[in-house]
């Protein structure tokens, strides 16, 4: 990091040059046979042809009588003709009988024929005689009788080759009685994360130390498993240039497919395109794609290689956009049909850098069946984007502006992803979480009260959950509204002896505040000047360290890294606190009017009256 | 199967009473937790709400320098402002320098901000000096920090319950460090096959004594799979009661729910209704549905229960339609976009039986961007019909027939199924087959010359495949023409000295014949009038023994059951057999010429433009 010099992208690739050259990295993995079990969702790696006739035998295609066809001829209700009946043949079983002329063998469905018939007449037709049987119809012969081969016959075109395996296709294969299948294999793709700030889910996160969880390791893999790859996720844990290179050696032995996320930059840390200058080449490095421009393409240790942003959302949308077809097409996988729904911009979209940009969007009903996109209450470096966005909208690299009411085509992330049947914004409350379970696919996003009221006046949400004080005068009336209590979490058994705001600012106790967003801080600072008394953020300790969510105060104190924060009660309740009331707040569930005719609203509002008031019964310190 | 009696079916359900008995069956599974690693395509069991900050510190989100924003007040490119440097911290590790009033820290992207600092002043705004930097720009509090929780708050919604989780949400999950998912578990489904004659795929098949392989198991196994279920065959290989009670008992055991195939008739051979009745209970017995009379809804030992009918389209097409949307709603799947095609009924469909029928269906386009639907070329007992089909045609119980040409909903039994993009009937060829391997899904189906020639006429196929004999004279130009040697293969190295049609005829030598739907038969006895001598079938040794396949009577020879048979001469070299020549017959492919304009039809006829002499000139015994 010393010198920090920077050396500029020189020439930015256009999007199609980028994917013209992953497209060129030859990515194909060999055949396997796998068993029929798990063949299907596979792709056949080669033609089958049939090596037996289907049935392998003539088979009585009902329960009967086997007879020669001629023997039955002139036989009818009126006039019945006996047979001895020799013998009986069940399904599975080698015939020991077999009948003269003028004789016939019982046989049940799927048995072989018996020796010297040709025909048989189904039960219905025959009545049973002391010795043997009569026969009320006439047949001919093959009547009844599915021969040899009739369903498969040897050295047939059974299935073609890159035929991808469905139920059916099981199926016949295992009429063939093929115990295994030649199937394309997956892609091996490496996952490789490289940083010294990342931890793997599951070890212990130092944050003081900066750590992180690896988001894109896990991401980026799940996502090569959606396109058909086998994802082995590798972690550097360091940005060394000798642990990087031992990476990525090893990554790139059994893989068909290198990737990774960051690094890739023209900056001095990121050591990617350095190692690939050395143990391989560089097609193309930077393209004129937002997000997307630092892409790295090319091959290390002799394989393809693609090197990612580093943001969550902007190497999912990179992978998508740029990886994703040639991955599937070495895999064998159809093209999924690309789901693209059509909505009218809710606010307008500003950018100038001369590069095609995919704008992430999230999307909801307006209630009369139009669709709204909005975009991200939060950067594209934050992960909660990347389940807050439902897909990209396209900006091409000459247009400025997308004016707020433009319809725009929005390429959503997964067709198989539900579009959310509602969203609420605003306040964040562990009650209207509970209430939102009970919907299919809703989404609520925190956001700061005059942000949440913005959104509705833009005609975003369907629903904002906002405390109802002086600062809200300006909000609609509220479909529904309740109580919350509020106060001081404290550690179990209030070790301190905390009974108020006074313990806080006159002993020394370690307090943890809250954001200036949520309502439960809205309301201390309302209460704290009414003590009359000096400036808080002197004489609390801790009033100016405020924590992001609505229960991470609580959270430090059951950590035991401070004596009291702010809290909701039902939080310190669920998290074995201690608690000091400091009081009550109503929140409101504001509704947007045009809404109130989609149908997640109307769900919405159902639940609020079969559940809402139990629920506060339920909740610790909640009343309606 | 002595008494042989019959119990009607007595009332049919309705195929709608049908779908709601299964629907009664509680098929729910529980909830188990898996790997993240694991997660992409589950169904999330429980609201997953975040429980840190995401970040958890104030993160420099650019390499540059950490300051307090108010020493740079009035810091310009003109005015640059100088600040000691007192350190550096990189991403992943515990700042050890901090900064008092007018020092700078110098941090990398992600790294932790050291204490004392508010704002990032980024690289590109200052110039390093001999003993620290100066800054060209002012920053306010906050410039270039992502603050602790910004990403995510504690206590935040991040996931809701049923949330199907792509690679966002394991992207998010990761990001809260969670290892292991709660998910919802995929119902354990139990398919049981029973029959005496079914052998398992991989196993020796004994068609002398009856025995096939078992199709359903392995197909309604994948189906299951496909609708999100976890499958696990049992194999009964036996229709005694006691080993299906057996079988059942332990299949019944760990799962939700217990498929079997066949079995279902009201016949005294099966089994299942009265073991239903003894260890459970029967909610439907026969539907008025075809395929799918003799279903059978109810428990058995404690576990729900569907038997399916024992054809293998039928079995499918009934799990398809009663079976697979209450399990996908168990397994948490959503359901898929019913894919369906509107094609135009090549001929018409007659029925008369008061059910519901759905009409097994193939799917070809007619070159104009239309479709035209024709019904299977075998009956639903085949299982080359499980490929032949692409969907089902409902029609209601009132209606006996659908006229040719009228317009229908085709329901796709695979979304992601292609639809063929040729259709060949007629002789089968091994060059045709290879040829075929260069298009993408094209379907051939073995027809006898007559019915392919009349398939034509009613407007079905792209291509016909047919021998250009006498017998063909009505037929259009074909579309190119070849060669193929015929004759008899013979044991390799020929133990049985056979030179011409004379030794079989004269000789005590054990000969097979081919169908006489084949070209290859057809030629065989056109040649043997000429002999002049006497009826064929009297003189040859199993002349009368004619197998389906074009391979079938070489692979006798080659399995030691014949000394020779009737085959091509490439036929009989890729077997490693030796060949009598007895003539060659040239083979046409006859266009329709209504899909000149197709698209498959055109590539079929550049890949025989670029591929047919090569192959020929590869291929034993082909001449162009």
């Amino acid at each position: 990091m010393e010198g920090m010099t920077r050396r500029e992208f020189r020439d930015l690739a256009s999007p199609e040059e980028a994917r013209a050259a992953i497209a060129s990295l030859d990515i194909t993995p060999g055949d396997t046979a796998v068993p029929l079990d798990e063949a299907v969702g596979r792709t056949l790696a080669r033609r089958v042809d049939a090596p037996i006739d289907v049935p392998g035998f003539d088979r009585a295609a009902m329960d009967g009588y086997a007879v020669r066809a001629s023997d039955t001829f002139g036989a009818s209700e009126g006039n019945p003709i006996a047979f001895p009946v020799t013998g009986a043949v069940q399904a599975g079983e080698k015939p020991t009988a077999s009948a003269d002329a003028g004789a016939a063998v019982q046989v049940a469905t799927g048995a072989v024929l018996p020796p010297g018939t040709n025909a048989v007449v189904p039960v219905e037709r025959t009545v049973e005689r002391e010795e043997g049987v009569a026969v009320t119809t006439a047949v001919a012969p093959g009547d009844s009788v599915m021969p040899r081969g009739t369903d498969v016959a040897a050295g047939d075109r059974s299935l073609g080759p890159s035929t991808r395996l469905g139920p059916r296709h099981v199926g016949l294969l295992a009429a063939l009685g093929r115990e295994t299948v030649p199937v394309k294999r997956r892609p091996r793709v490496a996952v490789v994360s490289t940083g010294e700030e990342l931890v793997q889910p599951g070890e212990s996160l130092r944050s003081e130390a900066g750590q992180i969880f690896d988001v894109n390791g896990y991401s980026i893999a799940a996502a090569v498993e959606v396109a058909g790859g086998a994802p082995v996720r590798y972690a550097s844990g360091s940005d060394d240039l000798a642990d990087v290179e031992a990476v990525l050696e090893r990554a790139a032995e059994n893989s068909e497919l290198l990737l990774t996320s960051g690094s890739t930059s023209a900056g001095e840390v990121d050591v990617l395109p350095d190692l690939l200058e050395e143990h391989g080449e560089i097609l193309v490095h930077g393209v004129a794609l937002k997000p997307g421009r630092p892409l790295l393409v090319g091959r290390v240790y002799d394989t393809p290689y693609v090197g990612l942003p580093g943001y969550p959302v902007s190497a999912l949308t990179v992978f998508r956009t740029l990886v994703a077809t040639h991955l599937r097409s070495a895999a064998g996988l159809r093209e999924p049909d690309g789901a693209t729904v059509t909505a009218a911009l809710a606010t307008r979209v500003r950018y100038d850098g001369g590069r095609l940009r995919l704008v992430p969007v999230g999307v909801t009903g307006d209630g009369t069946g139009s669709l709204v996109a909005y975009t991200l209450s939060r950067g594209s470096g934050a992960t909660t984007s990347l389940v807050e966005a439902d897909g990209v909208v396209t900006m091409p690299a000459e247009t400025n502006l997308l004016p707020a009411g433009e319809e725009v085509t929005v390429e959503q992330f997964d067709a198989d992803d539900p579009l959310p049947s509602l969203l609420t914004v605003g306040e964040p409350d562990p009650v209207v979480s509970v209430l939102l379970d009970e919907l299919d696919a809703p989404r609520h996003l925190a956001l700061a009260p005059r942000d949440a009221i913005r959104w509705l006046s833009d005609g975003i949400p369907d629903v904002v959950v906002t405390a109802l004080d002086a600062a809200s005068s300006d909000v609609p009336d509220p479909l529904v509204t309740f109580e919350r209590e509020w106060g001081l979490a404290v550690r179990s058994g209030d070790p301190n002896d905390i009974t108020g705001v006074h313990d806080i600012r006159e002993r020394d106790v370690r307090f943890v505040n809250l954001d200036a967003d949520l309502a439960v801080r809205h309301a201390f600072d309302a209460l704290l000047p009414t003590n009359g008394e000096s400036d808080p953020a002197d004489d609390i300790d801790g009033y100016e360290h405020d924590l992001p969510g609505l229960e991470s105060a609580a959270r430090s104190v059951a950590d035991g890294h401070v004596d009291c924060g702010l809290a909701l009660r039902t939080t310190a309740e669920t998290l074995g606190l201690g608690f000091v009331s400091l009081g009550r707040q109503r929140l409101g569930l504001v509704p947007n009017p045009e809404r109130r005719r989609k149908s997640g609203y109307k769900r919405f509002a159902a639940v609020l009256d079969e559940r809402l008031d139990d629920l506060l019964e339920a909740t610790y310190g909640y009343e309606p």
